[in-house]
């Protein structure tokens, strides 16, 4: 079995029905990854040490989701050089506002990549565009997947057209 | 000299100008306490070993202050037992609002208590209050401050018609 | 039969539903408490009495959700020395941010601890550390708690990767 | 001296600087009032008792001025049937939306009519409107000034347009 | 039959059925009313004309709910000297955030009095207090409404605490 | 067949459904059109493309509904001299709210219109409008169109009060 | 002289800094203009009287600039059938998001075309591009303001790179 | 001279004085850069040009720095496979917000890493990040860089304890 290249790390079990999405996408594209649950708060350092491991491990990429504080995609990007992408994840009264506030509010030393909220799957692709910078063939899986996205916006043109 | 009861612990130097206000507070009532900076994203390290060792070196009460992404409290409060009170600081484009949700919307298991952005004063008021469920001498003092207040808007009331 | 060290204050019965997780809590904690239904608004001289006395009944901490404008934490603040933890109630058009707002924004010399939207277990919990500075038994099993929520994370992280 | 008709009630004296353009319109309409200053919690009792004898002393509308949480206006309405109008204050880092709606989102049974933030001379005209139902005199005054505020937008028009 | 009192005007059909609930409480209180639908947009000169004639027509007080843009209870004042409540109406994207400010951020000089999103019942509570200054049965009628409030929340307390 | 003097530009399929209450509208005024999708991000050269072209092809005004980062009505009217409008749409975790910023808050020099969350129907008569500056039967059309609204508000104000 | 093809109007001779943006781009692009004030709430009848004769004295697109509730450009909307643009002005507590979402969100049958807050100048240009669909030689003169904005932005990024 | 691995890009001019800061901290790495000005408004083609020809001129990664609607950042992703990290810059009326919800919110397929307002130093970080996956040496000099921050709050909280 290869060893996982991205790891997608939850705060919670229930955030793996947005995050499987992103699980989804690297399978498509052939990058192998490793999905774990280690909250920020309620387990700090088993996120802790999963951070600092990631590296030597062979992750080159870390994901995380998190909803309302939020806290892990930073957590996590305080303990690893690796490129984090935090994924704000929708919920609560605020439904994802706040999550969104604390991944992309990061102070200066310390970036987290964010995406949308619950923009699960355009974490992965990121991951994918960042993981093709040393490798060829993945990027040009991404060109073929940017190829197919355009055409998909034409076919879909073309029947509402007809309709 | 007396082991400090609290601890005021600082993300970044810059926030000591509004977070002296609550040693203030707590000199004025006689509560001991150490002020430390431990960033949540720069030295979490330190951060967790700060929470980690508050309790057995007699801290009862941590206030954290923070801003922007103001991950601090909540990380604080993930290493500790101890009840910690978190203060959203003023600064960045979103002016504090980043850091009030960020502090505010903890998980459910790991607490922070939250008090109004950049509410320093308060943050050490609420720690002499929860000090003072143990401590009948300073809910004493807290009674006479209380009474303080309410005579200090009167007295302002008197001079304001007499203008 | 003991008397309640902890005071659960609701703006009105429909709050009930929410601040029952906080009642849950305390019970499994083994914490003695109250339950009584006191607005701000409606019924001002019931709140501003029960705060009044809660001290000399034997209350140590108070818990108060509310909705809206909120003003019963705050109300009840102002009215004694102890310790007042305000729960904003999800509801309304505004879903909660005006509680919020109004339970956190309070001014200099009265506080008031807030938790999240919607988190009453976390009141609940907060009030645990607080008697906890006390009651060295109480933080125990707070500790236990604690331990037993990062096991739960690690635990559910297994079942995710065997799945 | 007339015994004064409306009651401006501030929260603390730095809410005078903007309540005063409220007893300025007062002063011009000649409508009597006082201006007192009773926070809703540094002062409760004080405000509270202020709401339940304002009817007794003559007062038919009261005006009250808060910022941050802002539960002045809803306290005093909670004690007493006079109508009670809200004035929220810019301040702090919320900018005086915290002010809004905690003295807007007022909940069924004590209402408080809320005008813009720091919009003090528009409560102390829709004051004038209310005396206005009973007192014909001050009814024409009023229409007077409404006269005088349209000839005042046509004549700075026809300065505009000449430079 | 009695000629009106009070004016409820709505900017749209789909606004009555939370206005009703106005209509409900004048007529729980006995205070003359009629209902009528005047669009600020779709029919301006229908809504001016109302606001214009609405004092000869014998009316005191305008309570108008209007959602999103929701300008007409500010376009109803600037053709009244009468006192305007308006009630922002929860709708569309923004829920009523848009109404509220649109309604309650009223220019010096003319004056709207804001109630809470949705809050139709406030709106003609606060239309009863404003006829109260000059109708001392109204008043009294108010008197005795607040204090079933009071009672009300002290019989669900009892309740709660049984169960 | 006409060659249409309006386009309707989706950045995506889903976004049909609230688009189409634009197509009913200029259907209604006998206002020629074509709905297509081109995404600013998935189908870019195909968005640059339409908008280059719009204008040889005879198309005078263009309608573009997006939402989230909603860029499409921006990068359209970045590529031609038509008057473009933007209708943000409702959708994902903000509601919108993105969607509104992100096509109203267009820098100096690159115009686009934007209507309500939502408002194709009003996208489609602001199109309307902007051909009937040079269409005067087009303009008698939408006065009509105005003046049926207002008949509407009046007669549904009689049945309003009639029930 | 020319009859003006636009009306500029202000609903405060304090929104005419900005509005004079508007003007200047006018004026540059050779379009007739003129400029009023007349407030929505303060002089109503004046207001609604200039949107009523606009199109018989030739005006074809109105501008209207207004902060705050910022009713005015939706009031002259509801009294013409010419097209309609809206610029939210920034000014007081709310910075302007009250004006823009009083602006932007107008009910089905009344559109306001709303740009950016403060966005002057992108009214008049929008207000050229509408007048260029039956005016040949003023979209010419937008096509080469189009033309130069690029070739600026590339002057600029050469200077850049020289530094 | 060495090609540049990182394409700065600004929307404008007066954003060079932020994103400086990105360029400083890609010096400090010695990592190559180039900066350039395309606003994807103003200069739509030399902005998708840019991101086209970047891969094969062997940029790496792509930093824009946008304000208000902020759509570069999303146009460069459009038309490019290389990771592109938007800078939101605060500016206008909203202070940033519309420039981070429109660079976050990107749709499925088109990502782009958003880092916080006026984050450009985090951005450039973030990049070195990106760059590190290829580049030992380069994660290293990271590496050393996360250690001096650690010391750095060290070093602080050290000479604050001493004052």
């Amino acid at each position: 079995m290869t060893s996982p290249r991205v790891g997608i790390v939850l705060g919670s079990e229930s955030d793996a029905r947005i995050m499987e999405e992103a699980a989804q996408i690297l399978q498509d594209f052939g990058v192998s990854f490793e999905m774990i649950i280690a909250s920020a708060h309620r387990s700090p350092r088993r996120a802790a040490q999963y951070a600092v491991e990631a590296e030597k491990r062979g992750i080159e990429v870390i994901i995380s989701g998190a909803g309302m504080a939020a806290h892990l995609p930073g957590v996590l990007a305080s303990y690893t050089c690796l490129p984090v992408i935090g994924v704000p994840l929708q919920g609560g009264a605020l439904q994802g506002v706040d999550a969104l506030y604390s991944i992309v509010q990061m102070p200066p030393g310390v970036p987290v990549a964010a995406v949308a909220i619950n923009g699960a799957r355009n974490a992965a692709l990121l991951a994918v565009q960042i993981l093709g910078i040393k490798d060829p063939e993945l990027r040009e899986k991404f060109r073929l997947y940017k190829e197919k996205l355009a055409e998909g916006a034409a076919a879909k043109s073309e029947q509402l057209q007809e309709t």
